[in-house]
């Protein structure tokens, strides 16, 4: 690496860090970052997007109204950036969303999937006549190979971005990649080349300075990698790897003084890599998805790798089951969850349920069937997801006289997984259509399980909602059942009512000990 | 990266994650670990030290007694490994140490200074009589190439280690550097070679992938980088990487159930990359020094990057001051610490100041010191390790007048800096001879300060101790202000005597409030 290389470096803790915090940040921490970053060597700050009204709470940093803009501005000596969701904005709203920025931005960047790169151009062309400096941020980096039309048109960019990024938005390139992406680029345009790494394998260090070898012209960074999912290269170890190197000087005082309150932040929030992103990450899938499959318990990495793993072996994993056809039929189902009170209550429910003359069970979850291992009439687990692994441990001694287990339709996302003994019991749903959504979830399933055997009252124990600290997945999962209660009320014109506690609006609610 | 690359993978998890935890680690965590490994890929678990006595107390895994031993054979399906720290070792113990690890054990490391490395064959040819595979390894990498005499010593490991690791214990090499190493070492042994990486740089992936196409035979990894200071690389991240590249297939599930406690324990203690940590990797200092200068405030980071870059420019900041010579004698001296008493109590405090007539201030911090900014009698500033910038920071209109600084011996470790309007004014000690340790404490310099000026009645303030819950750092400040007073009561048999509440058991105490 050579001193002549005079790259530029961009940090973009604000307008990525949002992810974590909604956008909005405490206003001595933001007066820290730019003070800070006054005696460091970084040429420009992304601070936020600018964004025409969205449907939910975001805060002052995806939105930048201008007195934020005239602040940031005044306190700060670098030249300040925003950002364009390219899928959201078209031409004719750049005037109104670029025109108060006026006189405090330097730059306008553009987030833009290579799908659209053609219409990002447009817009560019409109951006370009406010005067602005235009950096064209190209996601999913580790997937243009497959995206011919892209790769046809990157020479376009030349003489309308003053800054062409390639941004790893997986973290799953190597620095082989990182120069071969580079010599595609810049074998078509002679525009500068800028790199955006992302940090699910620890590569964004080596990454960026592999790109900086290449000879990029600008790289991204975050102060303590804050950012989206497993986040950025961090600002720090950028600028120490540089000082090192005896490319850059500065004062580490002020580095320090700006790392510590994200540090504080980062305890919090908890960014930065972890198994699930790892696992994203190299193998190019949305860290989200990932994240949410595995913290929702839908999928487990297990069967994320090896549907995965499968599919790029060739091998066929989705089995193609009988469909359930519903012969036998059942006026009544007890829909039975994994909350606490369908194992609290289970004496119960058990007289419950020995009163019935026609009543079926469906296990929504493994969890509390061992509770009704005695019940004799028919008693159907359901399969989504995961949940065949979960009732191969959880339900070892399980018998199969009177059981059935049941799949959501053919093919699913992550594979076909039963317990072996099972297997001569198993049937899968031909569809699912009482609700429009979350055909996924375990709920859906059985509720179409339900309605499939004729069933017309609903009964649910184990469904108690949440209480005290609700994580952001729980409260997701709890939004979904609700969601599904209501599509089968509104859909289906039956009522669902819970005989057990819970925190389920959509849900009706009895007394098991009413009905005993 | 090709799959007839046949290297092996050794994770020595509770053998480098008892630096954490002082080698003692919960039961139901170590079933997991050994249970999870079964059905992973990979081939060796180092589980702890054998080691001599240690005059402290040092867990279960860093002695590993043999029912451990024998319990850690019986559970797992690994072969088994202990390390032994060769500085600590010698041929005559071996018998002793190695005899009882007869039949759990498959492999004996030895953790061994370049300079020690003839010592070690000697060592190592006593290990190697008891029939145990041998590992060599071999620390500080990134300073080989001044290791001249090691460099020639390489080539008689051939026949006595079965694996010779490259350790870079700063965490600070790059993928080019392991290259090179690795031709150095191949070119004199054909020794299977190993690769230990450290994370401070966020590196340790991309060396290790670097060292497996150079072609090495084992490397290292930990659950979750638990180790020393930044710890090592991930097990998970490392078998992630490999299996995307599709060089190893297992059980993703047994993977996470392994990470799960480990990166909860990770919360507790911390382990991870940081500034200090980065710095010290990207400079190849020891973490442990630079990690307990900063947490310390000894030193700032900024004084240590400047004091290393002006070493590496060949510039002086070390200053030889005037001595201060003494020639002005005080009977009392009253030493203002940085506690709050110093400040809860100052109008107290300035009471008593004004009620002596032959007293000095001595200010060991430049916390409290604006308090007494209206005393007349001199005042004299200690400006040791980072307090110089403190000072300017903190008491910006300070004048100069009855106002003394005081620095440490010349040279000092880190350099000098003086505020500006403080330099004609500014005195050296010539040496500090009262205490044998902590020269570089400002209690120290205080102290010596006081008994070049004739002082004989040592009254302090500010010298509270720490309340609640005490971080190990400032555990450590706390015991060696203890030994520091200890030093001037029993070498110069003077009584330190504290004037507000106190902890220090070296100090006595009155109360400033009787003394007005």
């Amino acid at each position: 690496m050579e001193k002549s290389n005079k790259f530029k470096i961009l940090d973009c803790t604000l307008r990525d860090g949002g992810y974590y915090t909604n956008w909005d940040f405490n206003k001595d921490i933001v007066k820290t970052y730019f003070q800070s970053f006054n005696s460091l060597p970084v040429d420009y700050l992304e601070i936020g997007y600018r964004s025409n009204p969205m449907n939910s709470y975001l805060g002052e940093y995806f939105y930048c109204p201008q007195y934020l803009l005239e602040e940031s501005k005044e306190i700060s000596s670098k030249k300040l950036v925003i950002i364009l969701n390219e899928k959201d904005v078209r031409p004719e709203h750049v005037k109104d969303l670029l025109g108060p920025t006026s006189g405090y931005i330097d730059m306008v960047r553009i987030a833009i999937d290579p799908k659209n790169f053609k219409r990002a151009l447009v817009l560019a062309e409109e951006v370009k006549k406010h005067g602005f400096e235009i950096g064209f941020n190209v996601m999913y980096m580790s997937n243009w190979e497959n995206e011919k039309e892209f790769l046809g048109q990157i020479k376009e960019v030349t003489g309308i971005a003053d800054y062409f990024y390639m941004v790893d938005s997986f973290g799953g390139v190597y620095p082989e990649d990182v120069k071969k992406t580079y010599e595609i680029v810049r074998d078509q345009t002679d525009t500068k080349i800028g790199f955006h790494g992302h940090n699910n394998l620890q590569l964004a260090l080596i990454n960026t300075l592999t790109a900086i070898e290449c000879g990029v012209d600008i790289v991204d960074a975050t102060v303590t990698g804050m950012g989206r999912g497993a986040g950025n290269l961090q600002t720090e170890l950028l600028l120490t790897a540089l000082n090192a190197k005896g490319l850059l000087d500065f004062d580490f005082n002020s580095l320090s003084k700006v790392v510590d309150p994200f540090e504080k932040m980062q305890k919090e929030y908890g960014w930065g890599t972890n198994l699930p992103y790892m696992v994203s990450g190299a193998n190019s899938l949305p860290q989200k998805e990932v994240m949410s499959w595995v913290t929702k318990r839908y999928y487990s990495l297990n069967s994320i790798i090896r549907a995965l793993s499968n599919k790029s072996r060739g091998i066929e994993d989705n089995m193609d089951l009988k469909n359930l056809n519903g012969e036998k039929k059942f006026k009544t189902a007890l829909i039975i969850g994994g909350g606490p009170s369908g194992k609290n209550h289970s004496m119960a429910i058990n007289e419950f349920i020995k009163n019935q003359d026609d009543i079926c069970l469906i296990h929504s979850s493994s969890k509390n069937s061992q509770e009704y291992k005695n019940i004799e009439t028919l008693q159907i687990h359901c399969l989504a997801g995961n949940e065949g692994h979960r009732l191969e441990e959880s339900y070892s001694n399980m018998n199969i006289d009177n059981k059935l287990v049941v799949l959501p339709p053919y093919p699913r996302t992550m594979g076909t997984y039963i317990p072996k003994k099972l297997e001569e019991v198993a049937y899968q749903l031909n569809e699912i259509n009482f609700t429009d959504k979350f055909h996924e979830s375990v709920t859906s399933l059985a509720i179409e399980t339900a309605l499939k055997l004729g069933v017309e009252k609903f009964f649910f124990v184990g469904y108690d909602g949440y209480t005290g600290a609700i994580k952001t997945q729980e409260l997701e999962l709890f939004n979904e059942n609700e969601y599904i209660f209501h599509s089968l009320k509104n859909n289906r014109e039956f009522t669902p009512i819970s005989l057990t506690p819970t925190q389920y609006d959509n849900l009706e609610t009895q007394s098991v000990f009413a009905l005993i």
